[in-house]
């Protein structure tokens, strides 16, 4: 049974994702992140780096691991199973390219861009300028890549359309729509219907304490 | 041969420094990104994210490969090689969690801290404090790392120690040193004095025209 420390967040939700569609248990631990518990010290002495999601596969070789990193988690599932990940080749190579250009382009993007519009403690126009710009470019660069692949990485589904999957479903935190990327919305249409992604979904917002 | 384009940026100096470890031939092909040359037609054909560094492999099964992100170049490499990135088990899942922690974490916050201090087009106090702690905090998140291994990922020399030295590298454009974090320093120099790191590096910087 994995153990999974996570929230309703962008990088939380690609864990359960991955887990429904390999049809894999899990136990979801709630980390309430708005409430800052992932800065609490038992928590910190899971992941030092104070972030949700975190698997522990307590039948690793070894001993049992804890891991951190929301894709790292996704290639180590991946591997294990040797589903939603091409073996060899430029497929392969499409699934890397797609996730770093996720965790290092579009995701902080989409970050940085929500946190100025809604959290900063003054007003920051250059900064919100800066980052929902960069939240559009990098979209309709993704745009691009999927006017020519019926997924991210091509003609299947793979771990990086879970990784891209997470700041998508939140984008209305970025500010964000879909109404210039037409085949990033028919793509997101696509991967939110599948049984998976409603199941994890649903799972993580159960997460969230109602008002 | 290998087909790189670069310049000597954070990013860019990976792949010339995996190729030297590897023993692998390549050309350089500099993209002046101080004048913008990364946003070139017929660069962007290359890398529609407008971005260095680029691989191309002319021998890949398929006639060929065009590769970008750096630390997807550096998982392509490994792979091929066999090198630089351990088979199976723990040592593999900490590569990879430390390629993520560099794309999504050190590395933008890195960024971020020099663009907001030294380009930004008016003063941004806040955004300044914010992305200079959070370089400060991910610098010292590496640090606990380094207290308990040997290298970034395990006892051995990764592609994960070369993602991180790009921007460890370029830490002066961040405004960090590495006083208070003697682990990273040590790794550091033990990083730098390797011959594939001063070798790339030579030739990185000789693609900078000098004034």
């Amino acid at each position: 049974m994995f153990e999974v420390y996570a929230f309703a967040t962008p990088n939380s939700i690609k864990v359960p994702i991955a887990l429904e569609e390999l049809g894999l248990p899990y136990r979801l631990h709630g980390v309430n992140v708005r409430r800052g518990e992932q800065k609490a010290p038992g928590f910190v002495a899971l992941n030092p780096n104070a972030k949700v999601p975190v698997l522990v596969d307590p039948a690793a070789a070894g001993g049992g691991l804890v891991l951190t990193e929301s894709a790292a988690i996704l290639v180590y599932l991946a591997e294990t199973t040797g589903r939603l990940l091409p073996a060899t080749g430029e497929g392969r190579a499409r699934v890397f390219e797609q996730l770093f250009f996720h965790a290092s382009g579009l995701g902080p993007a989409f970050g940085q861009a929500g946190f100025f519009q809604r959290q900063a403690s003054e007003p920051q126009p250059l900064a919100i300028a800066r980052f929902s710009a960069e939240a559009r470019r990098t979209l309709a660069v993704l745009d691009g890549v999927l006017a020519e692949r019926r997924f991210v990485a091509g003609d299947a589904f793979t771990v990086a359309d879970i990784a891209h999957f997470g700041w998508l479903w939140r984008r209305e935190f970025a500010g964000v729509n879909l109404e210039d990327t037409p085949h990033v919305a028919r793509w997101y249409e696509a991967v939110a219907a599948r049984h998976s992604v409603q199941r994890a979904v649903e799972r993580v917002n159960a997460l969230v304490p109602q008002a």
